[in-house]
């Protein structure tokens, strides 16, 4: 959201405010844990969302906070939960959430994916009985930082119309994929299957702007460019070619809800109420493997040094550059590292009252 | 390509033709046999082209038997390939092709790939030094039909171009999915990640059509909607959205290339040509997921019937109706079961010329 289009609120200040990563993450675990959060539990959730915060994917960032602290006051995060970790083959296990936060069982799972392929060669960890997990690429870097390839699945409410249909069905249902580069930042993937996420459609609102052609629906199924008016999104492919996004979120349902036995898309509780207090069960589903029972290191590292320069180094249009999976991120992540973690007016002001409520010392912004 | 494209061409004939998938297969054996290679390798090259060509999947069916009737001769492909699986792991392992047809190699690989899973619960077998292996969705059937979840992912050569490029880079690199479905076929998805697949480009060339837009650029690398100035695809998502179909791209050139030390997209010779005798060495990826591992059957087969019927129920445009993903390749395949699969006419033309080449038997046909 940008701080311009918040001029109608005379009750901010529009001055842009930044805080360093440190600062945000500590705010964040006192937040949660103020809220009733174990701080074992409160520790993985603030540093999801602020390393989301570093790389720029604002919607899954230190914004959510206001989201995670009510949602574990109202009981629909267990607070203190009981993780379990139970192995079912040399390459598979389950995480039992007990209903806590998804980022503290999904770390846990990815771990316990990465000890498990440095034994196997691969292997797979799914989570049982979670809530959300923020964005799906924090685990996949978990594994990509540990010298494995990872990848991980979620599903969401539903948001997303099914190709050819009226109604959304599937979540948004984000695919993360995460390798490592030597010598530098991983390739990050992470990605909704929905052309854009609901997010952007709340920002272009709130901005007064509208939304591109092909994106989202009105009540009755028909496409609109009137933010106010949609209420569902169009699978990765638009209008044409919808059925291959719309074919993406159902591997992401079967690998994150058929293959837990958690409830499905259609079958979960909305993320933004009315009810917060009941669990959702969501269920994620994560992969890890270990590059060195393919290819040598050596060999692997020439090869994907090599592939990512010749990506980078392709003609592009105008004004723009060709990009590999994740540079876009870690450019912003530099930028964020250096000169802190942006802030919008009004989203300071509801962290400040946030602070207020749980009677801690609000976030120390950097001097602007 | 439909047979009232070719009323040009004045020696074909413009009946529909059609023939059992038996006939077809056999055919094909027998025609890759005659042209050199191994029976045990023409058998797997046969079934996996039939059975696309059941899908109705007939860009990557029959119609490929010429190509690769004319690969073997020419010496790309290793006709007496001798295929060696090497565990390097509990749970992964490395099929080496020999230079021989990728679909041989595919099919064993997955084999290997459901066997190790079965005792650890996920595991991943490469392919190294192999070729084109077909539809990619073949060797995750092969897993689903086995009672695994199952991915297969390759890539290919140059078609396809960055997101913010102007000249094609990555290949289609389709992503294959299956998971079984009790009492029926199983949930496939098969697709590549360009917008649409380059057969479709000259398919309406030869139908003298125009393409969609956002499709495919000139050799500026602006959007064109003549298919005879196309050069290169979007990536799935278009001019807009491509970002997400390119990350995807990124993601099956590094298990199918970077992952297995084998030539990247812009390193591949190309399958079309003008090299027709020195071996492609592509990559491909498999990974197999036995369920059992993390849901109770009962408990899987309950969800997935439930998933599908209300994915399968949600209300439609006019005129269509929501499939869940491979609806529509097995509502073909029921009907080409049941009439035999169409040749068109120019089609049978070149099978016809290439049985008189071989010293074989054409195709015996259905009577029309």
């Amino acid at each position: 959201m940008r701080p311009e289009a918040l001029s109608e609120a005379a009750d901010v200040d529009h001055r842009e405010w930044r805080a360093t990563a440190l600062q945000v993450r500590e705010f964040a675990a006192r937040a949660l844990i103020a809220a009733g959060a174990d701080p074992v539990a409160a520790w993985p959730v603030a540093t999801a969302i602020t390393e989301t915060s570093v790389r720029g994917v604002d919607s899954h960032g230190i914004r959510l906070l206001l989201h995670y602290a009510r949602v574990v006051q109202t009981g629909r995060i267990n607070p203190k939960p009981r993780l379990s970790f139970r192995p079912t083959g040399p390459g598979s296990g389950i995480v039992d959430a007990d209903h806590g936060f998804g980022h503290h069982a999904g770390y846990l799972a990815i771990d316990h994916a990465v000890e498990l392929a440095k034994v196997t060669g691969i292997a797979a960890v799914s989570v049982i009985h979670s809530s959300h997990f923020g964005s799906a690429g924090c685990y996949a870097l978990k594994g990509a930082e540990q010298g494995l390839l990872a990848m991980a699945f979620c599903n969401s409410d539903s948001f997303v119309l099914p190709h050819d249909g009226l109604q959304s069905f599937n979540g948004t249902n984000p695919i993360a994929f995460a390798a490592p580069v030597p010598g530098s930042r991983p390739l990050l993937v992470d990605m909704a299957t929905s052309v854009i996420p609901w997010n952007r459609v709340q920002d272009l609102m709130n901005e007064g702007l509208s939304l591109p052609r092909d994106v989202a629906v009105d009540i009755n199924g028909d496409i609109t460019m009137a933010p106010e008016n949609s209420v569902a999104l169009l699978p990765l492919g638009g209008t044409d070619y919808g059925y291959k996004g719309a074919a993406l979120a159902s591997m992401v349902e079967v690998l994150s809800a058929i293959l837990t036995g958690m409830p499905y898309c259609s079958r979960l509780l909305a993320m933004a109420g009315p009810d917060f207090t009941t669990h959702r069960s969501l269920g994620h589903f994560f992969i890890a493997i270990d590059p060195a029972r393919f290819v040598s290191s050596e060999l692997y590292a020439t090869a994907m040094l090599a592939y990512l320069q010749d990506l980078r180094e392709q003609p592009s249009r105008d004004g723009a550059r060709v990009m590999a999976p994740g540079d876009r991120e870690w450019a912003i992540a530099e930028d964020r590292t250096r000169w802190g973690i942006p802030i919008p007016s009004q989203l300071k002001a509801d962290l400040d009252a946030l602070a207020d409520s749980l009677h801690i010392l609000p976030i120390t912004y950097l001097p602007s």
